[in-house]
């Protein structure tokens, strides 16, 4: 297979499990204990830690499972423009996969919508926060050749945000359309999507201005040849 | 010794410690608290930080502790086929004594059947995706000569598995045959042990079509002459 | 840009990250939980998963976030002293300006003085040991050239010091000031702040002391000159 | 100063932050709950952390804080006899120290003696298996030169321990002995320690021929005469 399919499998494949773990780990957490603390412990320990293996295994291939983050690595040099269309149309259609798959594995009708309203200042500054944080640690890592630590930085960064922003942390357009369809603890109102889309992109769009500003460009043109996401 | 039998005394040693893990961890959460959420917690936590202890340790000489694992190894070049056998019943010998260890240390009966059901669609289709992934983790790390990060990313990875998985992802076997003989938390009903081994092979055949469509074999052949998994 | 001014950037933003996160994640915990161990516990874990981050991806330019850190690094010959004021003021701004940024994402005001009183023997004790065991932690790794395992040491040494020093480990004075300007869970009064930035001090002084009689100063000179903190 | 100064000061000064963690964490989680699970957790995951900080910290200089360890490692010939008594002595008096500490920052009396009666089979039985795992996992890296993730394989292995031998795992002479010194959660009756002690050198002695069966002794030899445990 060529190159741009395994890339697309593998966007496909990760963003699917991502939103699995998402999804099915709250609702695991919600049938077993009403501490709605102990239910985002869960969820949240269990997001870094599945994005870990995921980004360990995948990345050699493609692993950014995030229209926002694809987007960010061609406006930096990485990915070819071309191929932001078909990886983001794969992560946008695994997420969903990964929402059905969660709930059927918890025996839930396949698509329910949610109906868990997310509007309010304070999650949409959350969410310029966390997408922000999330796109400075990958591309800071990326411009500073320290791209075999992404999974951990990823990881960590992302199990943090679901505590430290207000939002718990979307910071990933497909994530958030996977997220509408499934109305359990994890899912978020289809009225609630397009203001967190918009809060995300603003978020990217300001951590391209620190990335430039805190790194230098030295060998970055180097690393994006080669394909730094994909390793 | 001969490489064979260090490597079958290897994965006895470590499937028995992960199967005391598994169960003993499980004991002494529902001694100690009645949130279910909790105690699962606990349990995955525990499972995922001593397989990165036992990766890490016995991965040179050999780490599978799972008969799926050391097939699907064989399938794709890396274990000879006949050092399966050997190595699988090293892995379910070794659960068992496990388990045996797990009871006899928080002073139960030395075995006692599970009466835990564990039998639904839900359930089944869980183990094939627990299965799916776990496969997928460990062979797309061999593709891409990450061995090194091998125990990071399955530690990350079971831990995870439990939670979004609804059968909390036995994916192995010999732990699946081992948990029969402990009747406490981690326990398994024997007539519900069938139906998940075979989720669990077809799981594991459909990881090997997604790990050749996503990885490229170019250097899969060297490194499986070298025998990957056991580094 | 200069290096300095790329240092003074990595260090503001990565301090505001790291405040946001102390702040953030306790205001998350006590609206989620009633139970302090499971505020703390989440507090605790969710402070070193972001240290794992901010570590790995700022490391490469400037990632003290923390005065006493950066003055210890002059005093052994890392950071040169003429950088030490506007490093200081950057980590001070910087977590001033994450305090706020909590604030604001939980929908409170955007400064608010804590009334939470932090004065006593056990508390002054707990942080002459918090702090001196982050510096030994810190610069240990650097005099025996295991910089890149700074991030593993110091999110692991963090997350355990919340829970062994009576005084949750602020171990940080820029930390320290600006959890004055939120009066949740990880807030601090302004009369106990002073105290507590002695004790760091002691603590950090006593630290260089056991650095120097642990480690020997081989390579130090070496790696000083290379600027270890920056990597 | 002399090598072996520099490595009796770094055992007294791991082991004395090891067990004020094991001993510190203990007091704060009854401290804030009453679910005994949550207790153990935090206890668990908190001690795991710093050992990765400590291990990763003071492993180029001496970083066993455990005689039992320690012993073992004059037997399969890494650190001189000589050594060994100096050593333990400095992880004894550290451990003492780091449980002083611990009261005193807690603003307990500096020492009382535990009454927590520790004694039956089960326990015993937990003591065996947790040293025979807590030596495999060490010397298993060592002979696979793999020393630079012992620091992981460790922190993992002791968090997974607390929970899978009944005893939660003391595993270690010198931290036994100092848990005699703190009437709280983590503490041990006096006479209790004995029988602990004696099967932790059963379980050390188990574990060393284990490490022969399945570790192949080649590049051993070259290993000790660097000596690994102090990297």
């Amino acid at each position: 297979m060529t190159a741009l399919v395994r890339q697309v499998t593998s966007e496909f494949v990760g963003t699917a499990f991502l939103v699995a773990t998402v999804i099915g780990s709250g609702i695991m957490a919600t049938q077993l204990t009403d501490d709605v603390a102990l239910q985002l412990l869960a969820n949240s320990l269990i997001t870094g830690a599945v994005l870990v293996a995921l980004i360990l295994t995948l990345q050699p291939v493609s692993a950014a499972f995030n229209p926002v983050v694809t987007a960010v690595d061609a406006v930096l040099g990485g990915t070819p423009w071309r191929n932001v269309p078909p990886l983001a149309v794969a992560q946008i259609a695994g997420g969903t996969v990964g929402a059905i798959a969660a709930n059927l594995m918890f025996e839930l009708d396949a698509v329910s919508i949610s109906t868990h309203d997310r509007s309010s200042s304070g999650l949409w500054l959350g969410e310029v926060v966390a997408t922000l944080g999330l796109v400075l640690v990958i591309f800071g890592a990326i411009r500073s050749g320290r791209t075999d630590t992404i999974a951990y930085a990823v990881g960590g960064y992302i199990t943090a945000a679901y505590w430290f922003t207000s939002s718990t942390s979307f910071a990933n357009p497909a994530v958030t359309i996977a997220r509408m369809f499934s109305n359990t603890f994890a899912g978020i109102a289809p009225a609630s999507v397009p203001a967190f889309l918009g809060m995300q992109v603003v978020g990217a769009a300001l951590a391209v201005v620190l990335v430039r500003a805190i790194f230098s460009s030295t060998n970055s043109e180097e690393l994006s040849r080669e394909g730094a996401l994909q390793r």
